[in-house]
């Protein structure tokens, strides 16, 4: 499975406030074409953290760039939340209409919560024991058909994806503005690598509204 | 006085890991680059945080350029520290050998600590009671003829200049790595904006090295 990091982040790197507001970061060029990387992808992902702090829905795309790439009766890309302990919320709307959603979850996942999930219609996907197993979960995901996968954050799913060493590209918006804040979420939380950083080839550099777009391809360690 | 921040961070806005050990984020050109604005600078200034963990001792620069824009005779350019209490070691290299060093600290500097530093040499600026009055700290450099200043970093400092307002511009070398961490320090760390972000204009993007330099001005609140 080839598995993108799409995120806008401000010039310091930060995702969010420390409040974990919504902040805008891009301008609407940027949107339309995070919206046609949506179009192109089989699966749209996000952290728990993500739903629990910015409830986004994940149905947005280019409809006619969709139809161009997989042929005017493709369903939606698929929506997909990885979430340990299915912290995510019955009425989250990642998980309201169609498509149906992917959760990512592990072993240590209530009972409860579990059933909370499925009731509305989610598809569980269990792999690993206390977290998820990136890898394993995935293999799932493509064998239910997702080859490309997009991933949009937040910060501690995007460490946890280059910890495991399954992302193939990355692309960041460097928006301008300054955001700060030790306590802020950046592009990649989680613990962070001490030694042996993962390497990137950057393939292209432009202007997108008033900041600019750096698309980056993880290099094999 | 003009004042221009430079540092270098991993594709994830990261300055270190959380260890806070140095690790090579640019290369050779944006060396003689970083060099070349510090023979242009009338001083180089860090935070104690830096101090603390990198230990530079910021005498390096581009001798030539420095003729070319000073003049064949000019001094070094002068060497900076925040350090709102002094905590600046005595036997740290920024206050080693030529030029003298300021530190410009605060009446929450103990009487030990500020002498430790004036036996050693350092000039001593004291704004503001707890933590520095940068303005007013800046106003006193002005005032010895430092008309160009150059900040190098860290989070920490950083943050605290666009709090204050004081930054005019700001150049990041984005660096083709994955540092993450949510304990690592960020190109701007401190409390964080929660509105009124800092706005910035995008002057200039090039490809540096394996990375890329982005030059942005800071826009008037």
């Amino acid at each position: 499975m080839h598995v993108a990091v799409n995120a806008a982040v401000s010039a310091d790197g930060k995702l969010s406030s420390r409040r974990r507001d919504r902040i805008a970061i891009s301008g609407e060029s940027d949107f339309a074409r995070v919206d046609r990387r949506r179009a192109a992808a089989d699966a749209v992902a996000v952290g728990v953290g993500t739903v629990l702090s910015d409830d986004p829905s994940l149905t947005r795309f280019d409809e006619p760039h969709r139809a161009d790439v997989h042929g005017p009766d493709a369903a939606p890309p698929a929506r997909v939340v990885v979430d340990s302990r299915c912290r995510t919320p019955p009425d989250a709307a990642v998980l309201l209409g169609d498509p149906a959603t992917y959760v990512l979850t592990s072993e240590a996942a209530s009972e409860a919560n579990r059933d909370a999930l499925t009731a509305v219609g989610a598809t569980l996907v269990t792999a690993g024991r206390e977290r998820v197993d990136l890898t394993a979960a995935f293999e799932a995901l493509a064998a239910d058909g997702v080859e490309h996968l997009l991933v949009e954050g937040g910060g501690e799913l995007i460490f946890s994806l280059f910890e495991a060493g399954v992302v193939d590209e990355l692309s960041t918006y460097v928006g301008n503005l300054v955001i700060g804040g030790r306590d802020a979420p950046t592009l990649a939380d989680g613990e962070g690598f001490i030694e042996e950083f993962p390497g990137l080839s950057l393939d292209s550099v432009e202007r997108v509204d008033d900041g600019v777009l750096l698309e980056w391809t993880v290099r094999d360690g």
